[in-house]
């Protein structure tokens, strides 16, 4: 099934939410603290959007439930349908053959295999179970859903009866189960925030508690009862920030403070299980979050730890927490941040470099960095509804991340490059990663998209992403609005949006306009609204009735971009943006036998490109062109080392063909570039 | 004692060296195989120098020995000073404090500390014994003799009677001992490489061939009977290549053709050790040496490799060998050496990189690994007596070496960046490293550097390097030279030769003219010498009687270098050279309130320099004074990414000083940048 056909008939109303309340909720609940007939503290599951912030007091915005919003013909179609019929099985399949189901199985008796892969193993079943989780959100599959219950069920078979589940610390290995050092480096909290994860999305897809129950018997009956800051307790810390966000959205739907404050707990970290300085930057916890200065350590861990940070801010509102997330952020957007909104610069510990350590060829960039800064972002936006931390979202989701998955949907990027030479022989895009975390996590962020277009807030409705796309849903104060998207952005900056509540009614609608458009005209029903500026949300408050149309038109034009002169790998030269896409060269699309050693870009200026869509290419891109040049490097300067007033090189001109980053690496294996030099006079 | 005072009463003249023929060889001599009357194959220990090429077929060049070449004042004084009255004995304290002796002594029962340090540990007493032995062939310093006699027992004594000695893979450890596994990471073979030449310089400062004897025991007894190609022995790799030199340099003095073949098999792997291809490119050894074809991996694994490949290739002439060493120093000279010398630019693995990947602050340039090309490039030109392989000896030794050491001979460098920020926190200079393979490697080189200056060849003599010096020693003919330097560089250009012969006779003086002088003017006894090309050996060949003298007069002007369009931090930037010394700027000798990320040098040219020799800096250096600009930012381009047409820079004029590359960081800490921007018009 196409995800291009509207699932409107799936659930797309509050209306028609009231069909799923009589779901049984299975076995013992999650929600075990209320009364069994009450509506548990979160409301009903299919209402929960990416995450539950409906009860969030200090978020600002509100997050629409995944299945309100429906994705239809147009740049995202043909990824999420990549994403659904293609990537998520066949990843099922790999996982099943790399042996990740029967470490499970093995400890219900079912399979003799021995344990196979890294100590995080189950953590990739639980991320390409969040996958199929959102994707059941928007759609109706149930041959998908039977054989994910199948999975769920001997998941939770394997949780051991004082409710610790993990495959890889059992039976021979059981002696080092939370042990302090395995706490550090055996990721039995990250699976765990994985598998809840997991299971809120599969809950909020289906209303099945089954997974949720034994994630919250995990935390309830084993950590809780044996683990925590009070003398009598054991120390407790993350090793990889993860667990943290998850207990935070499990408070969130349960409304068990304990489980926040076991959040807070780990983002404090405990000075019984003692770090050396070089643990606690790698880790990115065990002391407290609030003393950080800077991003540091493994990039993942950093990401995700400033997203369970975020998270306790949206529900306590605590002002230390709030300031080290300003500065974090700063540090993100200053120093630390790829122009596809990747991170983490180094291979070298997956981790962030020294501020403007921005290696092109060398860039770690790791898919999953770039989804966790994405999701922070989708945090800080929440907390503030402050613009900024949009645009950080589009640019990480149209670049770093699009780029993480080929468009075939079946191989994956570890590392993002900027610049690309085959003649290293590295595989960079690969079906299979013994440490496989990048691939189901890009499967879940696909699958999760409608979730991220739209907020609510207490006055209207704010328009993040744009796309063709259809909303249903309704406004903070219950009211019902259908708002349509006609647009074919990125490719062009034209974006249609028609919002027609149910009922005439006043409410603002926050019309995002990106930071990287240089003008953006916008009108409603055709008539001009003044004062538009970019990098912003424009409020466009009114009373609005069925078929109002807002149109706002946001100028293509390619950019020509420098970085900081402390980039050093892009000094003297720049990166061409069109719209929201990053862009590239690739070697077999330049004139034959000029290497991208040699081209340049005509000096710097934003004019000099045409554009024209190619249908056929990369799944249809439009292809930039320019005249820049080729250099005959002079024979002088072919030495490693030359005087420098030796003599200088020549140029040609030359076409220079642009593409997409994120399509780059889907075809044969080809010189990439991304920072281009500009020809010097 | 000074280095300075000449040592000609020590050992000067093979006249002079029957004096210690009478000296007995105490004990299992590693000459068994000889008669026991017999003189050695090698000939008296005394008369070799760092290697003893004396009877390999195809070494054009020969070396002189260490002792023969009195080091005067000058810029190599005080290092060599600081070296052996500092540096080794408080190495030598240091490795006793970390248990390095203890873990031989406990072998023998004299102590109960347990094992410390890495696999590798055993060898950092060996570079030490190896330093000492270099310090004793040019100073009598009986102190430091009985002290080392002392060491050498305890260590030999640890020797198990089947002739294996190693302190790590013993007792409790002992089932892994020369394990396949083991083989790879357990480094027992380079411990060994770095014993036999550990004892190979101090049997050829003092001709006590006890540590040697134990050395060839190694060999003979343990390795050659049970290990080998052969099918009923067991397979060996040296999995950190060393060993492999130390063979053939164990072969040079035995004739015992076994040996050499070992080596020859280490060279050429044995498939029976199966390895991954990632374990092939780190550990440059498992696989036959003659199938590389490019510099990758580990950069002192390779180095070594590319050590004993020559020394191989140097007995045998073996042309698949040489075909590849050209392969590979084409590839290290043309993308994989950093202009100080410094080779391996990745930290992750202390690897080479890809081709032209020489980052600056992030270059590993491993102290040891610009040693090993150091030792590299003096067997291939042994091989030749071509300059340019002197050129990479010269280059590396100034700058990527030398820096290694602090001025003070207590602090080492384990990575060598061109470029540094202190806001990084990262200490560059540190008096010890768990893993203190640098250290003294530094001080084994420094302590062997006199023999480094000539060689002799069939039709005379190699000068290669220059310092304030006397050579006593004699032609290949036997006949007795003396030859004196007199001269300030590298400081002042001009070099003073006089070559002084015991009679008059007809002969070649080389005079190396190094390739980094744009110009130099030779002349013997007044009368210019013509066609002198920079880069070679100006052939002088005539009737030399006492009292001749060459002079040579080198273009000191200072340098400006740019790199390779490919090594892309490097665009746009030049670094400053001045006669062998690379340059840098230090922020502390800037104007005030300036960081060096918005210094920039005047467009390309050499001139635009001032020189001033400043004692009291740096133990005295001459400092370069440029006048360059400072550039303030604008205000839209201080963001991490911005358009390319937005607000240009202002610049101002600014007086850059600029010192030795080899000095830096001997101060406090403070920014430090070779490659330093042009200033575009």
């Amino acid at each position: 099934m196409s995800p291009r056909i509207p699932r409107r008939q799936f659930v797309s109303t509050a209306a028609s939410a009231a069909a799923f309340s009589a779901l049984p909720f299975g076995g013992r609940s999650v929600f075990a603290r209320q009364s069994a007939a009450a509506t548990p503290a979160g409301g009903p599951w299919n209402e929960q959007g990416i995450l539950h912030l409906k009860h969030s007091p200090h978020a600002k915005l509100k997050n629409v439930p995944v299945h309100a919003v429906t994705i239809q013909e147009g740049f995202w179609a043909s990824r999420r349908t990549a994403n659904v019929e293609r990537s998520i099985p066949s990843m099922g399949k790999l996982l099943d053959t790399n042996g990740r189901m029967d470490n499970f199985l093995r400890l219900t008796g079912k399979s003799d295999a021995p344990q196979r892969g890294p100590v995080y193993s189950d953590s990739d079943i639980y991320k390409w179970l969040e996958a199929v989780g959102f994707a059941l959100q928007t759609q109706n599959r149930p041959e998908l859903r039977a054989h994910t219950d199948a999975i769920i069920k001997e998941v939770v078979a394997a949780q051991q009866p004082d409710g610790y589940l993990n495959t890889y610390y059992v039976r021979e290995r059981a002696d080092q189960r939370m042990t302090a050092k395995t706490q550090q480096w055996g990721h039995e909290l990250y699976n765990m925030g994985h598998m809840l994860q997991g299971a809120t999305a599969y809950y909020r897809a289906t209303g099945d508690q089954t997974m949720l129950n034994s994630g919250a018997r995990f935390v309830n009956e084993f950590l809780l009862p044996m683990y925590g800051p009070e003398p009598n307790k054991k120390p407790l810390m993350s090793g990889h920030p993860e667990m943290e966000m998850a207990l935070v959205e499990l408070y969130r739907m349960t409304g068990d403070k304990r489980q926040l404050a076991l959040a807070e707990y780990l983002l404090r970290g405990d000075e019984r299980i003692p770090l050396k300085k070089n643990d606690y930057v790698y880790h990115f916890c065990g002391k407290p979050f609030t003393s950080r200065t800077h991003l540091e350590g493994h990039a993942v861990r950093a990401m995700y730890a400033c997203c369970g940070a975020t998270d306790y801010y949206l529900e306590t509102g605590d002002a230390a927490y709030w300031k080290t997330l300003g500065v974090l952020w700063d540090d993100l957007i200053s120093s630390q941040m790829y122009i596809t909104g990747g991170v983490g610069a180094r291979s070298d510990g997956e981790a962030f470099g020294n501020s403007y350590e921005l290696p092109n060829s060398q860039a770690y960039g790791e898919s999953c960095a770039a989804i966790g800064n994405m999701m922070w972002n989708w945090r800080m936006l929440a907390a503030t509804g402050d613009a900024r931390y949009a645009d950080v979202i589009e640019r990480a989701l149209y670049n770093g991340i699009n780029s993480g998955m080929s468009l075939s949907g079946t191989l994956y990027c570890y590392r993002n490059p900027l610049s690309f030479d085959p003649a290293t022989d590295e595989k960079i895009r690969n079906d299979w990663y013994d440490t496989t975390c990048c691939p189901p996590n890009l499967e879940r962020t696909f699958a999760s998209l409608p979730g991220y277009f739209y907020s609510t807030s207490g006055d209207g409705l704010y328009v993040h992403l744009f796309h063709n796309s259809e909303l249903n849903w309704r406004l903070e104060n219950g009211a019902p609005i259908k708002v349509t998207q006609r647009t074919e952005y990125p490719w062009k900056g034209t974006v249609e949006i028609e919002v027609s509540p149910a009922s005439p009614a006043e409410f603002a609608v926050y019309l995002r306009v990106p930071g990287w458009a240089r003008r953006s005209d916008v009108s409603v029903n055709g008539k001009p609204v003044s004062g538009v500026a970019t990098g912003g949300y424009v409020p466009i408050r009114r009373r609005w009735a069925a078929g109002d149309s807002v149109k706002m038109q946001l100028d293509m034009a390619p950019q020509v971009l420098e970085a900081n002169v402390r980039v050093v790998e892009n000094n003297g030269r720049a990166a061409v943006q069109r719209g929201p896409l990053v862009y590239c060269l690739e070697g077999l699309d330049q004139k034959s036998g000029v290497s991208l050693n040699d081209v340049t870009l005509a000096a710097a200026a934003d004019g000099g490109f045409t554009e024209s869509f190619e249908k056929d290419l990369l799944e249809g891109v439009i292809v930039l062109r320019h005249d820049g040049a080729a250099v005959q490097t002079s024979a002088s300067r072919k030495a490693l080392y030359f005087p420098a007033n030796t003599t200088p090189n020549k140029s040609s001109k030359i076409s220079l063909t642009f593409i997409p980053y994120y399509a780059w690496n889907n075809r044969q294996p080809t010189e990439m570039l991304v920072w281009t030099p500009l020809l010097r006079s």
